[in-house]
């Protein structure tokens, strides 16, 4: 009988890159203080879910036989046909003019967006590769570029998103290191971002595409529009997707969901790919889950062959924009007289991005976190949002969502949090 | 206006250690040959999907407006804690005596069992480890394995699956090329194998777990028992899981799933994991998809609650055992006169194994192949089911799979392949 100590578990680089990440303290956190007001979590208004919607489709797709058979078999590992049609006929076509130079099968069904940069990433990415991201960016995303290795190098952003002056001095600057053959992808959250509530401006837009395009000298630059926010618009135009503005469509992947927009615990979202990446990221999903469900797929698929999803959204829209306003007339009332204290007003998704004076830290190590954590709110520290390289890590930031509490609830939240950013300036005078 | 030739699009090492995964090519045979009778796909009878039921499970969720609420919203990234409490009751507590060393927290919840696999080789592998597996071995996974970068050697099996003579001869090799420090895991399909059809005795999966540990001397190397068939039993004992016959519960993986046995459009598995690798697991699936979709963890919590799974898994076995029979049969009636072809009888599952006259090759490129797809029978070639290394690839072999088609269409596709087989092996007289 062998006896010896239990040998060391040696795990992947992968997952020692993967480790920490910031979503599971602050989940952790929450389930802790399950009374907490969460003005951190990027999840859905409870009350606004589609439970008698999903119930009439679910009902309808188990009683006609053949349906309900399709959607607990195996489907193919892009996604249902007819769903990729309807999204495309939705959410694509209608961006282009005259001329689509995409089909429904530079579509690929995924769980949710977020999947999609994951396979993105792995497809893209070797360890030591450099994507370019606005400061601040989505963490979650972050975190997994670093779990692949990739270095982030952050370009610094303003109410209308990345600004282009800023990317081409980075540019600049990584090639006169030499190391543009380096450089895969400019990551962008270009409607209502999540965190910074800002919307990349068309012109941005065009000028971005035109940069990864000119400094696609080595290898191509792609540029990954996360989309995910754009059916939450609660104000101005729509604008048309990064994917339209892309001519030959090479240069550019949008990444779309249903996870907001409808359920997140239905979970289908998609991306929009230029030929070559299509079969790149059919492979990845295939080690990783075969395809998305299909029941998911289908129900996703009746809802908006059914009308079920437009009338959802309408009312998603409506319930949002009530609880965006009340998050921002609490923030007039409670923080609007102190100084230095600043945040952008979104016209659309889910989060309000403040920035607090400079010497008060807001991270999860600082006297503001642990004190509002205390008094019972939640907010997500703004320094994760920040990438490691390129620009500075602004500790005196807050993520804020009004997407999970009921306005008063959200109002007496931003109460508390002004109680406590006063208290903490005051204590550190 | 940037004018030059579209840069190339680099892929990562990754995505090129991707690129190749024979499931893609039977796909692609299946779906442009759609009158083919397919002994090839894993796919469960679609005639026996749980339409009714899973109908009835949606209905009476989405009537309780907090189930449905909590069906459609974010969940936790390990999964429901009452379906792991339910899994947990059900396949795991019953398989240990009085001490369990494992509770429902040892439970992570993924998309199906293949999932669980993936997350396993990118928590323990780095390009360059190695993994043994039995020759021949379940050929999507051997396909994540290459992915990763993985080494994977072979070690014979025969009708009672991997031999731990032939293991221990490996394991010694593998150490006096002092590549021990490379080892991380043993993958075996231990009941009713894909693509053997054989179940691993309980003494060999007692002897290979502790050759695990006996050889456990750089770091440790892990048992991955996948068990995605076990509840497709059709005769014989049910032995217990691997997991169960590591009393300290430090070198067994065991992994289960509810897509063969309930509904893969559903894709509900799990894993059975030794403490230090939840945490693992679970930061990778976070990159991944943020934990599986509620909405399918609910329908396969109250289909477990309701009694509808046990009801369904019953209805299965009568269903596919009446299958394996008329393709046993087939095979007697056709294939019994011709020498040296010969197969094994599964238990359960939904494969039978299939050896040629060594001369003839069954592979993509064989003219048996060609052959057979001509004349309307998709089969997977054996050849895929083997590792790179340790073991020759033995090109006369074939994966049967009686799990999709009807009795009287087995048996007509095994008439078909028997003529084929007699003429390639005429022709080539």
């Amino acid at each position: 009988m062998f006896t010896a100590p239990v040998p060391e578990l040696r795990l992947s680089q992968s997952f020692h890159r993967a480790a920490d990440q910031p979503i599971g303290a602050l989940i952790s956190q929450a389930l802790a203080n399950p009374g907490l007001i969460s003005l951190a979590a990027g999840f859905v208004d409870p009350s606004t879910l589609p439970i008698e919607a999903t119930g009439e489709l679910t009902a309808s797709i188990f009683a006609d036989p053949s349906m309900g058979r399709d959607a607990l078999q195996y489907g193919t590992t892009t996604g249902r046909p007819d769903l990729r049609a309807e999204i495309f006929d939705r959410f694509v076509r209608p961006d282009f003019g005259a001329e689509c130079p995409f089909t429904p099968d530079n579509l690929v069904i995924t769980a949710g967006s977020n999947q999609l940069l994951y396979l993105l990433g792995e497809s893209l990415l070797d360890p030591g590769d450099i994507v370019i991201a606005a400061a601040p960016s989505y963490f979650v995303f972050l975190g997994t570029l670093s779990q692949l290795g990739a270095e982030v190098v952050g370009v610094e952003a303003d109410g209308d998103g990345m600004d282009p002056a800023a990317l081409e001095a980075t540019l600049i600057e990584i090639k006169s290191a030499g190391q543009l053959n380096r450089l895969k992808a400019i990551y962008l959250v270009s409607y209502f971002d999540n965190p910074a509530g800002s919307t990349l401006t068309a012109s941005r837009r065009a000028k971005i595409i035109e940069l990864a395009k000119q400094y696609s000298q080595d290898q191509r630059i792609m540029v990954i529009s996360d989309e995910a926010y754009r059916p939450l618009s609660y104000e101005g135009d729509d604008l048309a997707s990064m994917s339209s503005m892309d001519a030959a469509s090479e240069f550019v992947v949008s990444a779309g969901t249903f996870s907001k927009s409808f359920s997140p615990g239905i979970r289908v979202g998609w991306g929009l790919l230029p030929d070559e990446l299509v079969d790149a990221i059919t492979a990845q999903k295939n080690n990783i889950d075969f395809g998305s469900p299909n029941l998911n797929q289908f129900i996703v698929q009746r809802a908006l062959q059914t009308g079920r999803y437009e009338t959802h959204v309408d009312n998603l829209r409506i319930a949002y924009r009530l609880k965006r306003d009340a998050m921002l007339a609490a923030l007039d009332q409670y923080l609007g007289d102190i100084d230095d204290v600043v945040w952008r007003r979104p016209d659309g998704g889910l989060y309000v991005w403040l920035t607090l004076p400079k010497h008060l830290s807001a991270s999860p190590a600082s006297a503001l976190f642990h004190l509002a954590v205390e008094r019972g709110v939640l907010y997500v520290p703004g320094q994760y949002c920040f990438p490691s390289k390129g620009t500075a890590v602004h500790e005196n930031t807050i993520r804020l969502s009004f997407g999970v509490e009921s306005a008063e609830r959200i109002a007496d939240g931003i109460r508390i949090l002004s109680l406590c950013i006063q208290e903490t300036l005051a204590s550190s005078d």
